[in-house]
This record gives C-alpha cells, sequence and structure tokens, in this order.
C-alpha cells in the first residue's frame, strides 16, 4: 500500500512522515508534490488541494486530519472514494475545556472580576441560579458527547440536539426539524458542534437563535459558517443575547476591519478550539490504513450524501 | 430548642430566618443582637462577634455558614461547645469551576488570545502537552475530592495531599509531612483547599513553591493565611512561578495601593470562589439540628484540636 501525505499549508511534514512511517512500517508514506505518478493507493490530507484529485484520481481513500470535512466535499471527489475523518483523536477534551471555559467566564462574571482588578476596585456580583443557564448543545458526535458529559460536570441542565436520535446520560436528547423549536426554547447557552453541511449552512441565524431564551450566550467552535453573523449582531445589540464566544467566522483569518474585534460582549480566538495533535492523530490514520488494507471500513467514515 | 441566627454584615437576615423558620417549623429561631437572654440552644453563625459567646457561653453548637471556620476558632469557645461547618452545601461544584476556569485559562492560554483580540491581531500559539501541567491539590475534603474529581475529567495528571492518608479515584494522594515533597515535586499547578490552622499558616512558602515545577501556577482559594505573598512575588519575579490566580489574600479587602492588583500574571477575584447559597446552607443547617435535637452528633463536625 502506498500512502501520500498532503497538507500544503503545514511546516512539520516531516515529522508527520516520520511518526506515520513509524506507526506502520510496512507501508509507503511519500509527501505530496504535483506531478506524481497515480500509483497511491490513499491519501492523508488537511486541506488538500483540488490538484491532488485531478492528479490521483485513483485513491482508494482519503484520511481528513480533523474532524470537519466540508473543504473536501467540496472537491470533485469520485464517488467510490472512501473519506475517513478525525472522530475524538484528543480534540474532544480540546474542545470540552475550550467549552468550558467560556461556560463558566459567562456564569460567573470572570470577566467582569478582571475588568475590576484593572481599576483596583471590587463591586462584588450576586451569584447566579445554575438552573436558569441550561446549556443547548447542537451535534451529538464524539465532540458534542464530550463536551455534554464535561457540562453536566458543573451541575449546568444540559439539552442536546442532532439529526438524528440519540440518547446520552443526563441529557434531554432532541433530534430534527421537529425538535429544534423545544430545545432552543429550553436553551440559556447554545453551543455549536455541528458539521457544516447544505443542510446546517446558516441555521444559526436570528429565526432561531431569538428562540433561546433571554440573555443568552452562543459558542460557536464547529464552523463558521453555521453562524448568520449579521443577525448575532442584530441580537446583541436588541440585547436579546448578552454574548458569544466564538472560535470561527465566516471569514477566517477575520478581516482587520471586521465589527466581531471590538464587539464588546464577544469573545473571539483563531480557530483554536480544537487542534489536531500528532501522536492522537496518527494512531486513528494508522488504525484507519490498517482497516482498509484488511479490506475492512475504518471507523470515522463519511457519509458522502449527508456530508460528514 | 430556641436557636439564634448571628451574622451581624449580612443585609438579608429576614430572608435567612424565614427559611430556617421554613425548614424547622417546630423552632424558635431569633436574629442575634446585644443583651438577649442567655436561653439559646445553638447558633447559625458567620463572623459573630466575641459578644455572641461571652452573652450566650451556654450555647450548646454553632453551625457556621461556610466552610472555613478559622475565624470563630480564635474566639473563645466553651470546650463543651460542638462546632459544625458546612461540607458542601452548592460550594463544592463552585470551587470546581472556579479552579478549572483558572487552570484552563493558563493551559490555554486564553488572557493571551484575548490581548491579540484587543490588537485585532492573531499570532496562534503552539499547544501545551497536557502530560506536562500536573494539577497538584491540597486539602481533599468535600471541596478538595471535587475539584480533583473536576480535574481529571480534562485529562490532566491530578496529585492530592492531605493531612491524613485519603484514597480518590484516579488521584496519586501523598499525606503528611513526609509525603510533601513527593506531591510538590510532581505538581506544576498547585490548587489550595486547605483549612488555615496553626499546622498550614504560612503552608505555601518560599521553601514550599519553588518545589514545585518550573514554569509552574498556584491557584488558592482557600484562606490568605495559607499563602506568603511576598514569597509568591519572589518566585514570580524570578520565573519559577508563571502565575497565580488568588481568591483570598493575606489582607481581605486588598489595600488600594497592594503589588497583588498590578503583578501582571496574577489573576485575583474578592473571595467569591465559593459563595453560600442560602437553600443548600439551609437545608444542611437543618439536618445538623435534627441531628443535634437527636442527642446525635452531625455530620460536619469540628474536630477542635486539629482546628477543621
Amino acid at each position: 500500500m502506498k500512502v501520500l501525505l498532503c497538507q500544503p499549508a503545514a511546516k512539520d511534514n516531516a515529522a508527520w512522515l516520520a511518526h506515520l512511517r513509524g506507526g506502520m512500517p510496512g507501508l509507503q508514506f511519500d509527501e505530496w508534490q504535483p506531478g506524481l505518478p497515480p500509483v497511491y493507493d490513499a491519501a492523508v490530507v488537511w486541506s488538500p488541494p483540488r490538484q491532488l484529485i485531478d492528479e490521483q484520481p485513483q485513491l482508494r481513500a482519503l484520511l481528513n486530519l480533523g474532524a470537519g470535512v466540508d473543504k473536501l466535499m467540496a472537491l470533485p471527489l469520485p464517488a467510490s472514494m472512501t473519506v475517513v475523518r478525525l472522530e475524538d483523536a484528543g480534540m474532544a477534551v480540546q474542545m470540552a475545556e475550550y467549552v468550558c471555559h467560556a461556560l463558566i467566564r459567562f456564569f460567573r462574571e470572570f470577566d467582569a472580576y478582571e475588568r475590576q482588578q484593572r481599576e483596583a476596585r471590587w463591586r462584588p456580583r450576586r451569584p447566579h441560579v445554575r438552573s436558569e443557564f441550561p446549556v443547548g448543545v447542537m451535534g451529538l458526535g464524539a465532540l458534542g458527547a464530550r463536551v455534554a458529559q464535561a457540562v453536566q460536570q458543573f451541575d449546568f441542565p444540559v439539552l442536546g440536539w442532532s439529526r438524528t436520535p440519540r440518547d446520552l446520560p443526563g441529557v434531554r436528547c432532541f433530534h430534527g426539524d421537529d425538535g429544534l423549536p423545544d430545545f432552543l426554547q429550553g436553551t440559556r447557552v447554545l453551543v455549536s458542534l455541528l458539521p457544516l453541511t447544505p443542510a446546517t449552512r446558516g441555521l444559526l441565524n436570528r429565526q432561531t437563535l431569538e428562540q433561546i431564551q433571554l440573555a443568552g450566550y452562543v459558542i460557536n467552535v464547529a464552523r463558521g459558517g453555521l453562524l448568520v453573523e449579521d443577525d448575532l449582531r442584530a441580537l446583541l445589540d436588541e440585547g436579546h443575547l448578552a454574548g458569544a464566544t466564538l472560535d470561527v467566522m465566516q471569514e477566517e483569518p477575520l478581516p482587520p476591519e471586521h465589527w466581531l474585534w471590538t464587539q464588546p460582549h464577544v469573545t473571539l480566538t483563531p480557530h483554536i478550539s480544537a487542534q489536531t495533535l500528532r501522536p492522537e492523530a496518527v494512531a486513528q490514520v494508522v488504525r484507519a490504513l490498517q482497516a482498509l488494507a484488511r479490506g475492512e471500513m475504518p471507523s470515522g467514515v463519511v457519509q458522502r450524501d449527508r456530508g460528514y
């Protein structure tokens, strides 16, 4: 089996190759470059160019070094090509800590205390009532389930929403279009962990976000395209939303003059909520390659019709 | 049974009385004031004056509306008086979220990203390695155990230290003077949840703090008297410590000119890490009074010789 590594933007491809070769000594791993002969069986990729697919249409599998495959799905992939995405690979715990940090910071008003520290004067705040801050998690895959579990640890009521029915201990689960209104109306802190697909693009808009509870909060750690940013801005201006923490934006990196940089109730980070960790990612890629070599379907195969 | 409520600094004593009376309708609850006849059996207290003890030496029990009893222990309490402290009463989850927020903020460098947002320019940081941030929890009572459990949720290695042996799942437990060096040397993020007693006053000093791992961090959510602040300052200046989050200080409220306000690597809050929540505290006080009325020892009795 011959495998390409194709992540043109990465600076550490040599280290990735060494790890992959160490993980599967029997296989040939080469770094992709334009003009290679079409002799490869699989490719390990992150944001590959269309040229990869044009030149290597015989590839049986693409192994994506991330959980989201929305950009891969925009390439003209042959229908028979198997696409595998990372499922956890060290990302779930990072998502859990990112979301818990943002949630606790909002609930406990630690940002207000930091402003008070800068003024060297305390004005203690009355504690909020935990039961009035139900947390609704959209997307209940490996990442969403871990986030829901971590939030429960802090005794917040937790709701979940997913495309198809799920059952998670301690989580009030809703699903599908029919379940969305009840989920939104029961939620005050909305956590978005959805895949970006034609069905979810722009799902967080005025019509949905104004259904969440008053003085609500939005945490988007999935994809910028899920959220209609102008609708968020209006709901913040109107006071229906108290704030937001966004790790992803419609345009990344965010243009210097964008209003999001300076909205006082919005906290931004540069798409770092869950970074791919090489040892964990290599371990999962190796398991997938081993399954493919045995002629089996690996875990994490993307269903092309639903887009994740 | 006649019970006094004595928390002179509180502004909501009427609400506390109503809750207590609702919780034990058969009992007489009165708000303390100077000069009352010595006819009371017990007192529910927070920071009571010495005058309470001088005028009501017949009190069989003091029920403290907090977990720390160091100030009560400084009063001339008759040896036969039973002192009961709050054990959890809604505080453990608050402690867990305070500590996890401070820990995650340090580990993920979210403060650096907030500074970058103010400059409208991203310089993403390389993720730290989780296994290089072992968290050591000092004090493994109801609060410490809950904190240790919450930190484990985020896959950090967790160590624990207590006066007497404890056994907590997933936590490397140490105890006593003999266990302290190994505990400190295995710790990078030190979380202090110890009671303040003659044995623990000033326990966090240059000699102990310089044993924790390089670029370490201190989170003190217990009592200011545990930490020698000048030693912390020196270790921050020398770079052995990367920072600290302090909810408690030697002098509270912190004087306006104190160096802690402006130390760039220190985050302060005004003793709000775990606030007493009335419903939970009343429930625990009622359980204690019921036990006393039956002639039994309630849970949470302070051992006077050890001071907590």
